[in-house]
């Protein structure tokens, strides 16, 4: 088989699909090539947390990126139901970062003071007024930072919508596609060979999580790799929690539609595997019931892990390759990947459409950093 | 365990769901009492066509409650997704009912000559008129009606929806809960004895499927009896068909969000068994595939069976028990029960509270029939 | 439908399956008559020990029950390998009952001592003794008894083998089946009515587990009730224990063919779901790891839930009904419905088919105990 | 991290796991490199079918490979259950390749009178004595080869079972281990550089079906390919069949314990999906209602498909690296792998450990073939 499009996107995930859906939006032929299935890896094992706030504290590009990224879901969301049918579960009540000890609240309340620069609705919350906010937290917190805007939803789902998104304005769909590497017209990259036949393109989109290094030589083995994250799910058919609670550290409790919850998530870098250890399960439940000690009696579901990939710098690669003219990167969004599909499907189809850059921050995240070392 | 409730509604399937809802917003004290999982039977197995007009043909009781349920899903989605956060993925794009025959595509032509008398929207389309309004629907048909207001939803997910809004407004649900026999006081009942205690209430609903019988000893056996139907799922990245298509033997192919399309169903009348037989799978394939030829290469994704439950006369049972005056019956709703749940929860929620009723069309449903043997 | 056979038995349980089996070996024509699907229930859930010395500490008719029991089964599963090709893993390794305390310690010597009275291949261990016999339990405990003769098996595979060993036999299964009442002819019962219709035969077993009482009106409803419990599996690719690890409170840890682990159980009466709650999983894995601790890094497979039938003095019924002539009746298994169905199936075989009793302690089992109130 | 081994294995498929099996059993430390799970590609989709004369008809080096390698498995099961507890279900009631025209009856007679010639138990059935031989098959045959020797087994298990037999030999088992190249000092193969981190060892095997081509560049892209094979299984609990049935078209129905039967398999070649087309599963039910009546009202249990590597000469590759000293290949078994497994693996251990060959015929399967294009 051979086939030409006017743009590539290696690798289905929530990066590749928004991606995908912004170029087919704006008329391009696309095709999405995807070693396994839409969203198998990383995109369907997050928990969806819109974390622009808890997830990052410091002012910059990162912080810049991530607040114009949550702010284009209402928007996208509504979209993608229109065109798709497919609705992923928007939440918009707000997260609950917690202090746990007297330390940690000393340190999240700094936070809040800094993030109230530039949100006025992010508030410190007292233990009881952290109960009242959310009453079947333990009343034994020392207070919490409530970020109102930090919103959640289904990450599966929003990785298919956008991928059949892509569909309803004429993308193409190849799963159990293989990419085995560029090919070259005299040092140019015109496409790639698969497994499912040659397909030629002059503009090519890399963003396949942890496993971009092995097409794209420029990236060192080392800088980009897998962390992974062992999740769990919890039914009730009790009232169960309304807002996101969330730690420091990155554990987090998230409320879905029907009376579900996802807690999650450990840390293990480099480990490529995807089983779920029997202490990792133990760890989760037994901090999900500290917090909420409702959950002791809420049915187990199910455990799973994603390989978020990381790079070593702790930003994603975002941008044209620094060598090779037409192929373009969106990797390494680690635990952010989610909330930043929007903003980056949007600004890497422009800037593979050769539309003027209009985000100037943006070229904080090119992969020059990686060749020039200068993180 | 005892526990006193304002109403006791058995079995947690659409039906159930349903009043509960209702009953729970009016604000009232509900409790579901459900032997297995909320929605595991018929109401999970359906294929979700509200099929006011597809399904029923001649004017009069059935036909009003159908058009008339059909007519508060908009509204009742609406309100579930602000309460539950489940979409159940309403979509209303219409239904085609397609002759395959030239003696059917008389029968289809007098019957959309019917319905245009209530329903001017309805028309009769030529094959080729039938090619256009679904391009995918094979070139090959002597015709079809065309029906734009039988919308079709996900029926799991509206009985979810319905039992969590129910839970939003108080209401507690107990899975798992076998229920053994009425509780009396002087002839008058007064609650349940169940596997995990006593129920007391002066309102009781039995909404059991087919299993309805096993409590109420006024349906004779043979009067109350499931028709299994069979179903199958594929699903595929190419486009897919917009519109239901339904044949009038009651074969019908659903087109639902992300590519997935529902095939069903077959009718073995009597079998308890949830086995799909290898007989019914190469039939609803064979079926499927000559009527929209491109679904043979659509991905089978799984096959199911539900035991729908029938009445001798094909009517729901609906009302008041005809001689426990505190037990009311909603049952038997056949191949549209998520069709007639809207309206049926909301009707009978104001009988088991006294409301004076509005639609004396709905007395055609009471169980009297089946004691008078006047059907 | 209207059948006729030499033998009914209701509930398709390993303990029904386990009778059908001997009857149509016999040469009976018998009908399996089970509501849902054959082992789905309490046998499929179990973790398979054997442990007729684990379990039981005190001479008499249950001791002696389950030790006849145990040696029956290496014959019985070679059988039934030969006639279903089903082998159920049979596994005679040994089993570890552990000391965690100094108390424990001393308990469990004394225990140690009665069992070598009759069992003089039990040993006591030393804490050094004990890791030597299993190097992965942790070198933390305080002694254990060492059972040579409790092996295990996998309970699923062994009621399937025993269900297709009847079909070998000309036995008919019937799932889905749910049977409403007894037939009676002039006070004698001669068949049931069910789903699937009425099933005539003179001889009846009722061997429904926790659902016994539903049918068997002698049964007083509180003395015959489900002790829920809740089981997690772990897989490895690592070398794994070897013996089965048990602590005299009920919590077990068995070894399974091809590196998988089957940890349990809790204990929760009366509670007729089959959820599994988040502190179960807790609890089990704290508990498993303290006793082996490369457990930690196994993978999690999955967690279930099954409904034990328990009595009110913690002995099965089994024989005839005391009132019904042909009625018999094999229920209340507990924790040992797996180690005691193949003497069960043998005895209440020979019992219904008027065989002259050869075992006379099988008489204390009798549910006359029940009608007489005489524990 | 980085380690020493006496030989590493590439991909744990059957033929993988079967080599590890034979060099940990020889006493060499080994480890086996799976990028996914043990047995998840075509070794866990096959059927099964020990059919050394059902899928050859030449006299030649394959046969001679066949049908040595089928004389093996009884010892080899034997042995692994011992080992490590899985029964592999191994299953010797012959097959019976049926004609199902007159013209295939001419070509089927032949073939059983080349078969005869080395095997004078196989023998041609009349359509009389082939529906006795099988009283479930279709009377209307015109008739079968009788092949009393070719077996089946559980493919999935058969994997399982020789892999955990390696664990059981201090074999290493890495699952989700991405092999990314060889290491080479001085032209020499000294090891590979995974996922998991550095591998040494001087004698590496690269198993990996059909995408062994990926790591091995002197095997040209198109010389080795997946034909993608899609299959069902149905369950019954009525009598099923006992042998197993053949079409020399390549369509098999096989009867497993408990009920089950496996029927396939579709043939499409350079597919690398997964999925299972609504067609095929049309195709498949409808050959083997044919074939066995009686399969309509059985179960449909699920589908599957396995990417089976096929050569363009159709036979393995086996044997050493034509230019490099330390690499040996097995792959593109195509419908043999589980039946070739046994001796490939040991024939590749002992070649890989410097054993004599003992087994000329197996020159004729080196990749010189694939060099010089000699075929």
């Amino acid at each position: 088989m051979e086939a030409h499009y006017d743009a590539l996107v290696i690798g289905g995930g929530v990066i590749g699909a928004s991606t995908a859906y912004q170029l087919s939006k704006m008329g391009y032929k696309v095709a999405i090539l995807e070693k396994n299935q839409i969203g198998c890896e990383a995109s369907g094992a997050a928990a969806g947390i819109l974390g622009a706030q808890a997830e990052i504290d410091e002012e910059g590009p990162l912080l810049e990126l991530a607040i114009r990224s949550r702010a284009l879901f209402p928007n996208l969301v509504a979209e993608l139901k229109e065109k798709t049918n497919i609705d992923v579960e928007l939440i918009q009540k707000g997260l609950l970062k917690v202090a746990t000890t007297e330390a940690e609240a000393n340190v999240l309340q700094d936070k809040a003071e800094r993030h109230r620069r530039w949100d006025s609705d992010v508030r410190w919350l007292s233990p009881d007024a952290a109960s009242e906010a959310e009453p079947l937290l333990t009343p034994d917190t020392y207070g919490a930072i409530s970020i109102p805007k930090d919103g959640q939803l289904m990450p599966a789902k929003l990785t298919h919508a956008l991928a059949h998104g892509a569909l309803y304005h004429q993308a193409a769909i190849y799963e159990n596609c293989h990419v085995h590497h560029f090919i070259y017209d005299n040092k140019k990259v015109v496409g790639v060979r698969t497994s499912a036949g040659n397909f030629y393109s002059d503009q090519v989109m890399v963003s396949a999580g942890a496993w971009t290094k092995e097409l794209v030589a420029a990236i060192h083995p080392k800088h980009l790799f897998p962390i992974k994250g062992e999740c769990i799910s919890l039914t009730t058919n009790q009232p169960s929690i309304q807002k996101t609670i969330f730690l420091d550290e990155g554990f987090y409790i998230v409320p879905k539609a029907g009376g579900r919850v996802v807690i999650g998530a450990t840390k293990r870098a480099h480990d490529y595997t995807k089983h779920v250890s029997a202490e990792a399960i133990e760890f989760l439940i037994s901090k999900a019931i500290s917090l909420v000690p409702s959950l002791a009696n809420a049915s187990f579901e199910k455990a799973w892990a994603g390989l978020r990939p990381q790079t070593v710098d702790g930003w994603p690669y975002l941008g044209q390759h620094p060598e090779l003219d037409n192929v373009y990167l969106a990797c390494g969004h680690y635990r952010n990947g989610i909330l930043l599909s929007a903003i980056t499907g949007k600004i890497m189809a422009e800037q593979m459409m050769g539309e003027h850059p209009k985000h100037s921050f943006f070229t904080a995240f090119r992969l020059q950093r990686e060749m020039e070392g200068t993180y």
